[in-house]
């Protein structure tokens, strides 16, 4: 443990996957943890897909992407 | 709160995708919660990846497809 | 299909996952989907287990709790 | 019930997926459980969006790949 | 990989646990997959959480139960 | 986005869930996502309910428990 799953728009990319696996797992290795005992997923949603306020992120956040 | 995370058949689409986070949001609306909270997911899997009774769905459920 | 896992907070109780069973079940009877094939699984998870903008919600939004 | 929710490395495949769903399903047939209840969902991720140990799977296990 | 998240309905146990995390992790190796890379969580649900047909459990198949 | 979805043993506990949450979201706002889109949802899941390698971590890792 810890299983770690992410949910984030589609055009994440592989930058910043990298980015988030290695500062996720390194929360948990302050903490004590096992390096090698941590995994993470994450998953890439396409915006239309993905709903804020009723509204798919498409419409209401159109202007906003992942960080580059 | 609530996160909302849906799993359907590949091929479900943006049109879909619009009216099940709208509808689902309005669910939680009803229930007095803040539209802005309401965050819905939904993740498009390819028949072949979806088992029911045993089988891909492919297969058992071949002649069904995602709604129009 | 659809599968549909709902995470809400500790609290949230029988009543409320009655009303979001049937509520998220019929935007997919709508859609054309059958009843039978819609699946809604509700996890109740503790506000301090939640985390909101950097805070557990039990702290941030602490004045705030499930419908009732 | 039971819901299966599996995370793959991208390339698992269709043939993969159906041995995992035969296999799965069957784990609870032997329990008792009917075999229509049960539902298994494969989700494929790309390696390098698996982390392990702090780094993609891309990098870490580069050599290695799902099953043919 | 794989990681199999599992949703059964509360009362399951730790028997139940045990013969599922054996017998898909097997359905795993047996497809050249190394038994160490398999990750198997289960997650007890109250039947009161879980909707079928757009009821709960608990109502719907309220004389059902996990297996012995 | 993005959603964190964390599988965690049985006895995480509040302090850790705070920690978790505070480090996971400072990951993604150094990136430069906005504090309040960060969402981080802990699940507490027993060692008898979580298999490695076939085996329950309640045996096969009895000695190790989550950090204080």
């Amino acid at each position: 443990m810890p299983i770690v799953q992410v949910s984030v728009w589609e055009g994440f990319g592989q930058k910043n996957a990298r980015t988030v696996i290695q500062g996720v797992t390194n929360v948990f290795v302050d903490m004590g943890i096992p390096q090698h005992a941590v995994e993470v997923v994450i998953h890439e949603v396409p915006k239309s897909h993905w709903g804020v306020a009723g509204e798919p992120a498409s419409e209401r956040l159109k202007d906003e992407s992942p960080p580059r």
